[in-house]
């Protein structure tokens, strides 16, 4: 949708003034918020307050303002990003211990990798994102599992938005494109070899769940240094089936009222989550007081 | 705001329609999210499709909906929720490892303390939050110390808000409340004995950030068995101050361009960073295909 364009939502609007923030500028002046997204200040200046007034904007002693932790509270209890993270987080920890560099965890966001986990080491080689950064599909490793799990449309809505060279060894012909998503699909794991910077190599698996479609990726970035690839994918694809395992356990059935709760998602004692169900199913606001003798 | 006011603004009406997600309802269809927000259908129907088309909802293959990725996106860059949790991790398992119950950091949201982290093990006592849940300040040690050291007006506008009991423990009555804040205040930490729930106690510390001012509480849950709170305390204490030594380490100064980089809060090899700062200071998209020879 065009910048200022009349047919602008709202909501469009008030998250172009989130997008505006990063972790290179978590905190930004009125003037700058303007400046990044081009609106009006006086048009910046309502929709800030109202951000503001709902928690998803933070007004700081000197003025300046940051993301909300209610953005935190609500992406808190997102299947897809933090349910998934925290069932996958130990063994990304297992690979972690055996390949020294970096394991991620991936999504897919539109044309993009939404990279959702990631342990590091210190002098790992050179990776081109941040946990919540975003890499087109065609580039990386991890980008071209999805695209190839995905739906068929996936691909081609890439190749729409256009094919752009990282480097000389970025796949940017559309029809090889096709030709490696196909590949990857055949054979269950993607080697993306200098793709998005020469020194490093991306190599990532599908992760299942339970109702058969791909989750998401898992993957390594290894030094670019020519070794065969076959242990890690070996490793990532054994990883892999520890998540999906994971994740079929992690949705309770439904107990007849229509919910489905997530237990293994949240992280806390048996007895708690046994608590925080009974409330669950039995609202109170606080609960009723259990008063003690 | 009133429900359904003419009054309402449209980003209100949008988080309403979030806000009817949680940890056991995480996937609802459309007459489900229009019977939690009491929204009529017509309008839940064009709202959600506003929030799908921007990815903070996504449709699944059977027709529910749950919460987008792009929530999670966005918290991600959350200084004071992501941030501070990833500082404070390695604290928070530090205690852990010493009180094998509940170890929790939380952050003012309103009237509330939202827990952002928590360690718990499998048979620690009952702990009434989710990562991602609310307690009323004035019920919980943790929201005890965020009142104690945030505005005066904090405490008041709680009081406003109603103190309710959960237990004959809980503070109830707004001189106690306002005594017990001033005492949390002078001796730097909260005790609350049976306030939630007759068999736990929790056990609260302030964390100070670079600036001075209280970022959030450290806190155990454990049993309420009349034991000293004092070495719990001394522990919560070191690890408040280890957290917060961290916290002004992690702020790179400003280089002049008007950012003020978190390179601790991301999670990468010293290599990766130079290259995204690199390209956050000289921003392409992609970046300039550096050639390989």
């Amino acid at each position: 949708m065009a910048r200022g364009s009349a047919g602008e939502s709202v909501l469009h609007k008030h998250l172009r003034i989130l997008e505006s923030f990063d972790a290179w500028h978590p905190f930004l002046t009125l003037t700058e918020i303007a400046d990044a997204t081009g609106l009006a200040p006086s048009s910046a200046h309502r929709l800030i307050a109202e951000l503001e007034r709902e928690g998803l904007l933070e007004r700081q002693p000197d003025r300046t303002y940051r993301l909300g932790v209610r953005l935190w509270e609500f992406a808190s209890r997102t299947p897809g990003a933090v349910g998934l993270r925290e069932i996958a987080r130990p063994w990304l920890g297992a690979v972690h211990e055996r390949v020294r560099q970096h394991v991620q965890l991936g999504v897919r966001a539109g044309r993009d990798v939404l990279f959702i986990e990631r342990m590091s080491a210190q002098d790992a080689v050179l990776n081109a994102t941040l946990i919540g950064g975003r890499i087109p599909l065609f580039a990386s490793s991890s980008g071209l599992v999805l695209a190839a799990y995905g739906d068929p449309s996936v691909v081609e809505d890439v190749i729409l938005g256009g094919l752009r060279a990282y480097t000389d060894r970025t796949i940017v012909d559309p029809d090889e494109l096709r030709r490696e998503v196909r590949r990857v699909r055949a054979d269950g794991y993607a080697v993306s070899a200098g793709h998005i910077h020469a020194e490093s190599t991306g190599i990532a698996v599908p992760v299942t769940g339970p109702d058969g479609s791909v989750y998401a990726a898992l993957g390594v970035v290894v030094p670019n240094d020519g070794a065969s690839p076959q242990s890690l994918i070996d490793l990532l694809r054994r990883a892999a089936v520890g998540v999906s395992h994971d994740l079929a356990q992690a949705y309770l059935p439904d107990e007849g009222d229509g919910s489905r709760g997530i237990r293994s998602l949240v992280g806390s004692s048996r007895r708690s989550i046994e608590y925080l169900e009974r409330l669950a199913h039995d609202p109170h606001d606080p609960p009723a007081p259990p008063r003690v003798s």
